[in-house]
């Protein structure tokens, strides 16, 4: 529980009375409990001056205690006012509430309005960045999840990679993917993505029944959640001899993602990284196909701190982790990405992922 | 496009400026585009006095115009301010935003605070009722999605009772359902439960290693989703012969189940169909281990409105879909629950799922 202790040292530190944090993720971060509340309150109160409590659905209370979490976890039926529950189990600790802190990127407009009902003279602010600042920074034993998580990841690379022949579809290409990872006890971080031929060239197309042929190119995106933390890959591969022009086209998304991972430093900004990669492919003569940012950050969630795009300006830090992720997408001649996952380490960098990016023809 | 007239309609009534609809969920209810923003901005802005548009990322433009949208697609990059772009699509339409309607069950504070930023002088009125008053009713075209997407449910039932045998694990069971709905073109409207024995009696437990032996029962909690509508089915089966008081449970279960849809019926209120079902179990002696609500509504989401509490004292009307999910959950003895879809008719009730609920002993 050190990082509920980082969160009570800062509630300390800004004199702020007490910190609501509701994120799922958010809450798994400070609790070590998994939960998808759907419309259900789920949250970690944590106090200045008071013992933290777990809210949740009663009866995912068991849950949450055998998940680790070893304060108070109090629970609410469907047929309780939950913001009622809540404040009882603020007002049974003898704490006075004059500022509480909330995640404002994720709670509600609407369960703002139901907190200020029971505090309405209390000043409401803003807890995001604080927690970022925390989850952003990942710890050796989180930087130990990462890397099984990146290891199962290429493992399916290399799973989807053996499946290509042709005739076979997409989707029974993802199926014998997402078997291989269950069968290890393991469960996809996001939809897997097994795009072949034009497909590869729609950066969020949805696999299908199109059928491997020759001369494509298919693009598998993919990760793996080990003990709540994700990995991302992407790897794109030729099925039969590809075109010069295709391969043109990948050797600039591969100069472009090795050449951001070179850069990768502490005291680098995350922009640098975007320009030095969309550089090389603008250099290459394929700016215009290049139409999303470099990559994000990667952790509890798979999207999270710190972005990386053009416009951030943020410094790079030992034990941030993101993902680099150029691409080309050319409907005409091929579309293709590469992705791995990066750590900042105290002089550079550690590539997470590891399958080959040499252009794999099968 | 009539349900963004319906909505127009209703700027128009209650005079108010525009709408900016959020949830992905309901920006595909009135644009035809299924699409996750992740943390991007994604909306359809819906005018008293103007043509709509959508905003989405600009590599998305493409897919929205293919699903359907046949009004201006704003696009905006990740290195664009998207508040911006929103602000200059909505003067480019010369209109003046004193009033704006907003999901204040989806909207963040953050989002609201960026919204004020550009408009600090409007007042933000709440959506959401509206929306879901106008998706609790489903019209014909919605409901014939349903009964497929609930066919498609009880298929995948069925193919869960033929997988099960000893030694197989949860595991194994669910991958067979899932690929055996993958492999029709379809996806599943939410992660696929298959629990077993002690495990059944885990109301959101989850599947694992656990080998399937006789004398357990078997819960399977799943839906499918058909053309972006959901069904939802639970069903518990024997395996081996079961004890009696195993049977008693089940039977329970299965009162409360029939009892309850039994009395669906325009007039009635969500909370009376509830009672009905709580009272079968405890009178039966149960009471204690059913410790959830009955249902809650079901269509674009897996959970809407409406929501069939012990307290909600909506009153049912044609055209509304919930699920019936009774349950007992006594890790002693055996986890049951048996949850139909159904829809509220002119004179009755018509239930969607159709997997026999006679005690199925494999």
């Amino acid at each position: 529980m050190a990082k509920l202790q980082q969160l009570q040292n800062y509630l300390q530190e800004q004199n702020i009375d007490a910190a609501f944090v509701t994120t799922p993720d958010n809450v798994f971060y400070f609790s070590g409990f998994k939960s998808n509340p759907h419309e259900r309150l789920l949250g970690v109160m944590v106090f200045k001056e008071a013992e933290p409590f777990l809210i949740c659905p009663k009866m995912e209370v068991p849950d949450a205690i055998s998940a680790g979490w070893n304060y108070e976890a109090v629970g609410h039926l469907d047929t309780d006012n939950a913001w009622e529950v809540l404040s009882n189990a603020i007002k049974s600790r003898g704490v006075h509430l004059s500022s509480i802190a909330i995640e404002k990127s994720h709670l509600t407009v609407e369960r703002l309005e139901a907190l200020q009902q029971f505090y309405p003279q209390a000043n409401f602010v803003r807890l995001d960045h604080k927690i970022n600042d925390l989850r952003v920074i990942k710890d050796q034993a989180e930087l130990e999840k990462m890397r099984e998580a990146a290891r199962l990841a290429d493992f399916a690379i290399e799973v989807g990679c053996k499946e290509i022949t042709e005739g076979k579809t997409e989707m029974e290409i993802l199926t014998a993917i997402e078997n291989a990872i269950r069968q290890k006890g393991y469960s996809m971080s996001f939809e897997t993505m097994v795009l072949s031929g034009p497909k590869a060239a729609s950066p969020h197309g949805t696999p299908g029944d199109r059928k491997i042929q020759k001369g494509d190119f298919i693009l598998f995106d993919l990760g793996v959640i080990y003990e709540g933390y994700c990995s991302d890959i992407t790897r794109t591969v030729a099925f039969g001899e590809p075109t010069n022009e295709q391969i043109a086209i990948y050797e600039a998304v591969r100069n472009a993602n090795e050449r951001a991972i070179a850069a990768v430093k502490p005291g680098i900004r995350a922009m640098d990284l975007d320009k030095i990669a969309r550089d090389t492919i603008a250099d290459a003569g394929y700016g215009e196909y290049f139409t999303h940012r470099l990559g994000h950050g990667l952790g509890i969630s798979v999207h999270e701190f710190p972005s990386v795009t053009g416009t951030n300006e943020m410094v790079l830090s030992p034990g941030m982790v993101f993902t680099i992720e150029p691409g080309i997408y050319n409907t005409e001649i091929a579309g293709v990405r590469i992705e791995d996952d990066v750590v900042v380490t105290a002089d550079g960098v550690e590539v997470l992922t590891k399958f080959t990016k040499e252009l794999v023809i099968l």
